[in-house]
């Protein structure tokens, strides 16, 4: 693989349940995942390991300060100097990170992909195209909770909770007015075939250059 | 020039002052104007020869009832088929069509621009890329009242006015409702050069194949 070339850095943000996951990973099966470097940003929560287990139920995960962008930052700019990173691994029961960890290669491109990450002014200097993936209120609220019923065991009452209590609040003051930086905004998240083929396509042409 | 495949048709709607015609624009000389067929929606306005002169001034211009839009769309299915159209001119003195037209061949690109293009649902169905161009009102306010004050000889007084009674309330009721059938969202118009690159890319890169 050609590694001189500066990489494509390119940010996929949106709100929880907007769709941009599925974005990301059929980005990633289009253009191929050995030809990308992906640092999904929820990589990088914050390690509570010095909290007592009572309060660290009590952080909001929806904040900033929950995740160590700085390290996200440097793993952008090392890949991005054709140095090779590691990935960490977070363990949501412990709340502490595994010794674990994804080596990660310096590929042409690199796809960081989170809801905040159009929000950090420091990390979004390092995206070349910036991509918001905006989906009605409504129909993410309904995704967020289809999928915490299904994959992780909550109840109806504790996903509308967590909801009202961080999640909306957090979208508000920090991801919906993080929107404005967008290159381009991808409405209705993964099923939007023709927005997925528009970036696909410009990623392979760079890529073929 | 190749004229077998069918081509690729692309609508560019968004407000009026968005900066939707700097994107075609930037978009035909990226791409070739000798590539893409241009339809602007504009020159599609009905005549309004039947109407007595105090009359014509009371029209409103950004009501979908005042575009022809039933000739755009045979007009887009002829360039399909692969036949010549001949684009009307529309005279904004006398509200009439001049005799003379504008011829336009076949490409392989079809690009339709206009602020209701999305608006419109058989024609939205012949548009494989709908992109909207975004910006915020008070920016479009402000680029409308300049271009009219610098090339249309207005006051500032019968633009604000002109913007209350028509512009603003046919973009509300119109335009921002189209925006949630467009594949792609383009904040801050004609000087967002990662979207135009993006969309140019994707032009070129289908145009190659």
């Amino acid at each position: 693989m050609n590694s001189n070339p500066t990489p494509l850095v390119i940010g996929i943000a949106g709100g929880s349940g907007s769709g941009k996951t599925t974005v990301a990973q059929k980005l990633l099966h289009r253009v191929g995942p050995e030809r990308i470097a992906f640092l999904p940003h929820d990589a990088y929560y914050k390690e509570l390991a010095g909290l007592p287990p009572t309060q660290r139920a009590a952080v909001n995960f929806d904040h900033p300060n929950s995740l160590e962008t700085e390290l996200l930052i440097e793993h952008v700019q090392a890949l991005k100097r054709g140095q090779p990173v590691e990935l960490p691994i977070y363990d949501f029961a412990t709340h502490t990170r595994t010794e674990k960890k994804i080596p990660v290669a310096p590929r042409r491109v690199i796809m960081v992909e989170g809801i905040l990450i159009l929000a950090e002014s420091e990390l979004r200097k390092l995206l070349d195209v910036k991509i918001f993936v905006d989906t009605d209120p409504d129909l993410r609220f309904i995704r967020r909770l289809e999928r915490d019923l299904a994959e992780r065991s909550r109840t109806t009452q504790s996903v509308i909770e967590q909801y009202l209590k961080t999640v909306r609040p957090m979208h508000l003051e920090f991801v919906e007015p993080s929107k404005r930086y967008a290159d381009v905004i991808l409405p209705e998240g993964g099923h939007n075939l023709a927005a997925i083929d528009l970036v696909g396509t410009h990623v392979e042409a760079l890529l073929a250059d």
